[in-house]
C-alpha cells in the first residue's frame, strides 16, 4: 500500500493564503503531519497559480525539504512546473513521483523524459487524445498502450501507477464498477503495475461524501487497488485502510492494525 | 440484498430476561424496529433455552405475528424447535427461512423435510460430518454436495442461502480471504444461489470490532455476498450497505441511498 498525502494543494482554501504569504511553517507542518499519519509520499500541487507556478513549486519543495526528507509527488498540469519541482527535490536522495503522464501524445512526450531523467515513479492516467474512455474496450486499449509504451521507453512496470480515473456514481450507476473492473484487468494482466486513484470524485453530487469515498476505497482494495491519493489526517479513512488490510490478509497477525490502534492513528 | 435482523436471540443480555418474563411488548418492538430499519426477515433464536425451547419458540413467533407480518428466520440447533416455529408461523402467508441446514448427514436428513414441507428459504452452512473445512478443496466439495443434494431434493437454487462460515482473522490472516474466495466460487458456479453470513466472528479478538464487521460486509459485497444476518439498528452498518449498493451500481440513480439518507436511516 502506497499512500500519497493530498493536502498540499493550492486549490485548498487553507493552503492558498499560506502560499501567497510564503508561510513555510504552515506547509512544513502539513507535510510532517501527513507523514506522521501514515502517508508515504507528499503530493505538492500549486496548479492554480497561473503565474509563477514554477517558482512556487520550487519554494514549496524547498520548504518541505528543510524540515523532512519525505519523497514527494510532484503534481501539475505544467511539465515545466514538474521539471522545476523534480530538480529542486533531487537533493533528498529519495525516489520522487510524477503526477502525471497520460496517453495523450503531447503530454506523453513532455513527461517521459522527466520520468527517465529522474527515475521517478509515475502516475499514469487512463486517457488519450480522445479524452477519457467511455467503454471497457477503450479503457483496455489505452491501458495496454500506456503500459507498453512506458516499458518500451525504459520505465519498469513497478514504477507505473495506473490511475483508472474515477467518475461520480451520481452521473452514472456503473462508474464505480468500471473502476473495479479496470483494476482487476490491471491485476490480471500486469501484476507488477500499481493501481492508484483519488477518491473524492466518486461521491460528487451525493450526501455523506466522506462515507462514500471511504467505502469506495475499501471496495477498490478488494479489486486490487494498492495506492491512493488521499487525506491521511482523516482518521476514519486511515482506520478503514488498516482494517481492510487486516481483513484481506495483508497484515500478518494484524500487527499493523493493532499498532495503529494503540498509537491512536484511527478512532 | 436480503437482511436478516439478528436481535431476537436469547443469548443476548437484554432479550433473555424479556423471554423469561414473557414480555411480549419488548419482543414485538424489537421485531417492528428491525423491519422499520430495513430488515427483510426477523431472526428468532431461543437456542439457549435448554428446557422448553419449542414452547418458547412458539411464544416468540406468536408474539411477533400479533403485531407484524414480517417473514421470520427460524433459527435453532434443534430441529424440533425449528418445526414448532415454522408451524406457528405458517399463518402469516409469508415464506419463512430456516436457519440452518448443513451437509452433516443427520442434520441434513432432519431439516430437509421441513424445507420441503414449508417451502422455506434455507441457510446452508458450509460444514459436514468432518466439521468446518480447512482447505479450499474441502470447501468446494462441501458446497457442491450441499447445493447438488438440495436441488436434487427439490429445493430451488434461489431458495438456498449458502453460509461460508466466517472465522476470526485474529486466528489466521487468511480467514477473510477464504470467505471472499468462497463467495466468488458460488457466484461463478451457482449464480442463482445466494451467499449469506453473520459478520461478528470476523473481528473476534481485535479492537474496534464494529469497524471490522462493517468493512468486512463491504468487502464481501464486492465478492458477491448478497445477504447478511446483522443488527439493522446499527446505523453505521446500514449506511455502509446503502453506500455500497450505490457504489456498486446496484441502486439506480442512487435513489435508495438518497431516500434512506433523507429518512435518517443512516447518520
Amino acid at each position: 500500500m502506497l499512500i500519497v498525502g493530498e493536502l498540499i494543494n493550492s486549490s485548498r482554501k487553507v493552503v492558498k493564503p499560506a502560499i501567497e504569504k510564503k508561510d513555510a511553517k504552515f506547509i512544513q507542518d502539513l507535510a510532517v503531519n501527513q507523514i506522521n499519519a501514515g502517508a508515504h509520499y507528499v503530493d505538492v500541487n500549486c496548479g492554480t497559480q497561473v503565474f509563477g507556478e514554477e517558482e512556487t513549486m520550487i519554494w514549496l519543495v524547498n520548504s518541505i525539504q528543510e524540515i523532512c526528507d519525505a519523497p514527494l509527488c510532484i503534481d501539475s498540469p505544467s511539465e515545466k512546473a514538474i521539471a522545476a519541482g523534480l530538480e529542486a527535490a533531487k537533493g533528498n536522495g529519495k525516489q520522487q513521483m510524477i503526477n502525471s503522464i497520460t496517453a495523450e501524445k503531447d503530454r506523453y512526450n513532455a513527461i517521459l523524459p522527466l520520468v527517465q531523467q529522474y527515475q521517478a515513479k509515475v502516475v499514469s492516467l487512463c486517457m488519450d487524445d480522445n479524452g477519457m474512455p467511455a467503454t471497457k474496450e477503450d479503457r483496455v486499449r489505452i491501458i495496454d498502450k500506456l503500459i507498453n509504451d512506458l516499458t518500451k521507453d525504459g520505465v519498469e512496470e513497478d514504477q507505473i501507477y495506473l490511475d483508472p480515473l474515477v467518475k461520480p456514481v451520481s452521473t452514472a450507476d456503473k462508474y464505480g464498477i468500471d473502476v473495479l473492473e479496470t483494476v482487476r484487468y490491471i491485476r490480471d494482466n500486469y501484476p507488477k503495475v500499481h493501481a492508484i486513484c483519488g477518491l473524492s470524485n466518486i461521491s460528487f453530487g451525493l450526501p455523506m461524501r466522506k462515507l462514500l469515498n471511504r467505502l469506495f476505497m475499501v471496495q477498490s482494495m478488494v479489486a486490487g487497488m494498492d495506492s491512493y491519493i488521499l487525506d491521511p489526517l482523516d482518521k476514519d479513512m486511515m482506520g478503514a485502510i488498516f482494517a481492510s488490510q487486516a481483513l484481506l490478509g495483508q497484515d500478518e497477525f494484524c500487527m499493523n492494525y493493532l499498532t495503529a490502534f494503540r498509537q491512536g492513528l484511527y478512532k
